[in-house]
């Protein structure tokens, strides 16, 4: 065993000779930046090895000149005395700005939630019991079934062994007073706990978003219907790759690769959950009921269940309606008896997270067509209203979040979120996230800074990089050509931050993808843009992107702006509203089965329309008529 | 810490200074006689101290002699050195004849399961999945519900975490192929297993009698319906005394009561069924069903409830009808996704087990009105037929299962089983079980004894002693009267054995109690006994008893012999009807619930009858004119 001290941290990892550094980090509790999952590719978790032996398996796309300093990606190098390490600033994994909270959600239901009767899941029923007799002598459970009458659905009372083992003192010590915990989503109402008298008895719920790169909860109040707090933090999963695929593949090919994922996103939740318990002074075991929602490989990690034969053609999952299970069976710190109840998915590809966002939407209560657009590393869009649905989902790539871009990187501190150039010296004016030091791009830069190097004659419509000579920031880099943003001495990170050819090339498909999602989606069932009268752009991402850029690079439709409205994370918002009524869980569950989904893959629409839109803003121009060129 | 070595058995058991003996002989798995749990108040725990230091706390009613030469009850003496200890064989718990099989029970279903069609709770399809493609993308889990479509009941199949999250592999090993596992015997059926292919899998269930004294367990092939195998074995919670009451004092007053009882009939379940796999070549994971019968407390210690409120007025059990249960919750040594099901009681007095005897006997499916009874601690019977039904539960106490009688016994090795005693001079001719020296008397024996004694004039109707002076077997004992039935010199145990004036007694209160239950009955629903048509004799009990002699004595209704029906351990085999047949599950739950129950401690036309009952055969001759007095 060595020991590896890592500073400024000054923590040590004690480890088998031989292991990576990567795993060292992990274990003293570092989180590094690890966008391909520990592969090598992504270049992220560079270290900086100040003494001791090591052995370095690859170098990467490190500069030589970093590695003469003693830089290494610390997935490729490996444990052989004991070390000192430096962790530069820009290896870890930062603080997300996750969205908990957002301008369209109040403290209180919204609209749709409080037309609604508020008939959560689970409910709490304070019950006078009868006192048994010589000659009224039924069973304590069966007394309680009967005080709880018509309040709960029909049939006996369902109830786990640990609650029914406690269930005689229980109704004794109330003197045949209880209040009784009943969820009741299915034929059979479930007895979740009880305890004895009327004191107001404290009973939670938690809606969850399971993203793959932020994990979201709301501590809800049952019987008022408010959400107490919410919390946010990025998923742990992140140390085993940024996106589904990456996590898939680390899940199928490392031995504890699906328990170790499990372990994080179980970890994040329940790092969570005891914040909000913490902060809000309330117990555990009043938390009663768990709605979640993410999609359908994130949901399978959440159970536990292998995403293997998700990712492989023909893309199946293990199951789409996931039964009902205990909070003890996974994990979750809360009442060891509530239900964790996941929303279903449709697909290996449009899962729960979408399902949440058709419903938090509202298409489902109008005639009117609107269409629901979360753009991630998938971009996932739903056609439909009150009576009929078509979804499809698009491999966008993780360009928006980061991905495959030179200096791409999520929206945290830091991050270039807009970028002004000056069409005449090329001057270019910046603003980051908190107005710190500029570290990379986040998605809203990236679609910004397209917009703004068309605009600026920089790129022409097919991404290509024009070079007249007269552009100082304009230059050659390693792969092609490149346009400096930022001068290294401008910079958190002391290196020039730039956009290079190839991630204009990488963003183009990441918007063409989207936009070709959109088309067939509109085609296939033939459908006119023009009678769409709604857009709701959902997800984390949705919040950064500024429309008008998104239409000028031709990734959103050119419709009068007034027609897209901002949702947020609707995967949490439609979490909760099912978590408040039994009505929207059961809407979830039919839309669920009666939503068409498209396979893109099996289609060749789709591809004519993503050739079609690799370029800025799209080839055919008569589609974007508010688009200068 | 202090050993104690135990002989002739040389094991030795390590206990803490003042620990009983009892303890230390049943930590070293010795099974000692303690019909009172532990209280020294039955005096058959004893032991014989040859070496070491001990603390003697009680007596009990050992004789003065015994005592003088070292014997000590293991309840009530304690460890104060390193001890050398005898366990004479007549304080062992000896092997009980444990009825697993009887002439009425054959190899294959009896005749009303064959009139019924085979429909077990939980059966196996070899179902052949469609494989997936692109656009034919469901679920492995939808896909393996539409393969099995209305072979099972309506609804999204059931299913744990542990099974789904072996699913996606399974259907892929087997092709698309696959055996099935699924219970149904609720609104949604549920997934209890999936093997890959088609090679016939062996698909087991178990029907268990969880009695008071014996716990019986069949091993039953669920696809033919046949009984591969039966075993039985007394209750180990006997070592916490030998009646129902015994034990809920136990598991209220001691500190690890209820988990000591828990785990003893855990222990007791497990080792048959440990036995029943080794012994048939079958495996665990095959066995996939399990349904119990017990009385009402039985129940509950099996299913780890605790029992305090049955014995405590109002008699209030924590349920009548029990959620089913996985195996694994429980312990059970099955397919841990086993459910375990118990048939439901009526009150805690009314348990599974007469639930089982009313649908064995055949009691529903006529609409001749028949009465069943089953004799043990407590008397219960159920008089009715295919309309309607009613019951009652009468304490008889322990005598007929040898409790409070001097020598009672169970019906073991050695039990005294027939007493024929000639009137002339007294000789006595004695059958015992096995033909082995005599030890005690059983339940049978005692039945023959009080009509036998009565008749050669040894005892009046009153149940009195009458001494003529000319009977060299009558003597006065240490209790009053008692009549030797074999001198120590012809008895295994080396003691004179006998029946004194108390014995009788006691007999005379446990059949004036059963009969008075009967009378009760007919006489509440203004039924006359001309009318009922059988009378069937559960409980292994009852395959001893003679009829002739019960009626002699005024324990069972004098009506024609040919009336009688036993029908042996209808616990476990109604248990065997329920698991093979959801209709007579269902049967089970319907008449649990329509039967009325009468609770005889609220009743006095039930003492009345009780006191005319203290008298051989009855105070109302007229009752039993087959009687000659």
């Amino acid at each position: 065993m060595y020991s590896v001290l890592f500073f400024p941290d000054n923590v040590v990892s004690q480890v088998e000779a031989g292991s990576s550094l990567l795993k060292a980090a992990t274990e003293a509790g570092l989180e590094l930046k690890s966008g391909c999952g520990g592969k090598g590719s992504c270049g992220r978790c560079v270290l900086l090895i100040k003494q001791g032996r090591i052995r370095v398996e690859d170098t990467g796309n490190l500069p030589q000149l970093k590695v003469q300093e003693g830089y290494v990606l610390a997935c490729q190098t490996f444990v052989e005395s004991n070390l000192v390490v430096e962790v530069p600033k820009d290896s870890r994994l930062g603080e997300h700005q996750v969205l908990v909270d957002s301008k369209l959600l109040s403290e209180t239901l919204p609209p749709r939630q409080t037309e609604r009767e508020l008939d959560p899941l689970c409910r709490q029923f304070y019950v006078e019991m009868q006192p048994p007799g010589l000659l009224e002598n039924a069973s304590d459970l069966q007394r309680l079934r009967t005080a709880l009458g018509k309040n709960v659905g029909k049939g006996d009372l369902g109830v786990s062994l640990d609650v029914l083992r406690r269930l005689a003192e229980t109704v004794r010590k109330g003197d045949w007073n209880v209040t009784a915990t009943v969820a009741d989503f299915d034929t059979q109402p479930q007895l979740v706990a009880v305890e004895p008298g009327k004191e107001r008895q404290s009973h939670l719920g938690l809606a969850v978003d399971v993203g793959t790169t932020t994990i979201v909860v709301y501590l809800i109040d049952l019987n008022s219907g408010v959400t107490l707090d919410k919390r946010g933090t990025y998923n742990r999963q992140s140390r085993y790759g940024d996106d589904v695929i990456t996590r898939m593949v680390y899940a199928a090919e490392e031995e504890q690769g699906l328990g170790d994922l499990y372990a994080a996103v179980l970890e994040t939740v329940n790092e969570l959950i005891d914040r909000l318990v913490e902060e809000n002074g309330v117990r555990h075991e009043d938390i009663v009921q768990v709605v979640a929602a993410g999609n359908t490989t994130m949901t399978h990690l959440l159970l536990g269940l292998h995403p293997r034969y998700i990712r492989l053609e023909p893309y199946i999952p293990t199951a789409n309606r996931f039964p009902p299970v205990r909070a003890r069976e996974v994990g979750i710190h809360t009442n060891p008896e509530a239900w964790l109840m996941v929303l279903p998915a449709v697909s290996s590809y449009i899962g729960g997270d979408i399902i949440a966002g058709v419903i938090y939407s509202g298409m489902l209560e109008s005639s009117e067509v609107s269409l629901l657009i979360d753009i991630g590393t998938n971009g996932e869009m739903v056609l439909g209203n009150n009576e009929w649905q078509v979804a499809c989902s698009c491999s966008a790539g993780p360009a928006f979040e980061g991905g495959g871009i030179a200096y791409g990187m999520r929206a945290m501190r830091g991050a270039i979120e807009r970028i002004q150039i000056d069409r005449d010296n090329y001057d270019v004016t910046l603003s980051t996230v908190k107005d710190a030091l500029p570290i990379g791009i986040c998605g809203s830069g990236l679609i910004d800074g397209l917009a703004t190097l068309r605009e600026a004659g920089i790129i022409d419509r097919a991404g290509k990089f024009h070079d007249n000579g007269a552009n100082p920031r304009l230059r050659k880099g390693d792969n092609g050509l490149e346009f400096v943003l930022a001068w290294g001495k401008e910079t958190e990170c002391g290196r020039d931050i730039f956009i290079s050819e190839d991630d204009v090339k990488n963003l183009l498909r990441a918007k063409g993808a989207v936009f070709a999602g959109i088309r067939t989606l509109l085609k296939t069932i033939d459908y006119p843009l023009e009678g769409v009268e709604r857009i709701y752009i959902a997800g984390g991402f949705g919040n950064y992107i500024n429309v008008d850029d998104a239409i000028r690079i031709g990734l959103l439709p050119d419709v009068d702006p007034s027609r897209y409205v901002f949702i947020g994370n609707s995967s949490v918002k439609g979490a909760r509203m099912a978590l408040l009524s039994r009505a929207v869980w059961q809407q979830a569950q039919d839309v669920a089965r009666s939503l068409t989904s498209l396979e893109l893959s099996a289609d060749n629409t789709f591809m004519e329309e993503f050739f079609s839109g690799l370029f800025l803003p799209h080839t055919d121009l008569s589609l974007f008529p508010s688009v200068k060129d």
